[in-house]
């Protein structure tokens, strides 16, 4: 076993200051210790994926930002929609790790329905895949638009309030939908006000790409 | 985030010698750096809980270990079978993972169906809730009937061939089901024989106790 781990995490909107854009990184490298976390990010995207369609466009242009990292043990796309993900795994022979596919499978522990809270109007498909009937959709928070709102503290409030419908639903866990919700930090008090165990996106990449590594 | 986590081990079989019952923790702690793991064993199980009416007999016994440990953040139960962990859930205030759980958790990352490899003739409950339908099962490798077969060269090779079997059969990841699997640490082999992603019983279960512990 190495003692340090290098990750390559693919930023799917454009953020011109470094330092925001590796606040994904900094989390993970702040959570696992031997792992060091180099942030790239697409360009032409100042507003991110927001729907099927620019995610759908921005592909070819995610896998080639995924074959310009080097000498890295393991590759993040830092998106709970996973965009690219089946692509780069075909472009590239290291392990490829998806934000949705993670928070998803560490979902599937807890042997109960799952709460799916995000910012979109759709489910990302990652979720829908991994959680399938056992997923509960009550849709997206409201007034939240954009992960900036979630900064704001009637944003905050209206997670709250989704999050304890979802569990008025039946929900036994809850699986966030968004990396804006680890940039944001709502996890842990989220959980605290549910009662329920609640995954953190950012979180949830870092430790499947920690496991990726364990396993080289 | 605190920079050492505690977590308790619970080893379901009678083990005289804490060197060898402490292999699961030291195997943990090594891939695990700001963890320190405690190991108690159950007593009166000389050979394990290789059945389910053992299994069942220990619930009682198991759910005493656990609640015997003092100040850790995590309790893992150290089998892929998850004996007693719902009862365990009941009785503490701490996060509780089972090996099993865990290893099925993981598995459902990679979106394609899992072969399930261990070593009874049955296929342990969590394996089967978790995967469900995305199951392959093609019973226990030849010649291999407790985990101490695991450190021959046959029972490596009959293990190799089931392996090799679950991926003609559609697997595109294995489910390793025996805690055994790790002890012998066939995973990275096994992995790398195959092509597919193997996941390891106690690196799993130290993955999602780490993650617990990140998670308070």
């Amino acid at each position: 076993m190495k003692n340090c781990y290098k990750a390559g995490l693919i930023r799917v909107i454009t953020i011109p200051d470094a330092e925001v854009a590796g606040i994904h990184g900094r989390l993970i490298m702040e959570k696992f210790p031997n792992m060091t976390v180099e942030t790239k990010c697409i360009s032409g995207y100042p507003e991110g994926l927001y729907s099927i369609e620019l995610k759908n466009a921005a592909i070819p242009q995610i896998v080639e930002v995924a074959q310009s990292f080097k000498d890295i043990d393991v590759l993040i796309v830092s998106c709970a929609e996973d965009p690219a993900v089946p692509e780069i795994k075909n472009a590239v022979d290291i392990p490829v790790i998806g934000a949705g596919s993670s928070v998803a499978a560490i979902a599937r522990r807890f042997g109960s329905k799952v709460g799916v809270l995000g910012i979109t109007d759709h489910v990302p498909q990652p979720y829908l895949e991994i959680l399938g009937k056992d997923l509960i959709d009550l849709g997206r928070p409201e007034g939240v638009v954009t992960t900036l709102d979630l900064m704001k503290e009637s944003g905050v409030k209206a997670v709250e309030k989704l999050a304890m419908m979802l569990k008025d639903a039946g929900a036994g866990a809850i699986a966030l939908a968004c990396t804006g919700m680890s940039t944001a930090g709502v996890a842990k008090s989220l959980a605290k006000k549910t009662g329920l165990p609640v995954i953190d996106p950012v979180t949830a990449e870092g430790l499947m790409a920690y496991y990726e590594c364990l396993s080289k």
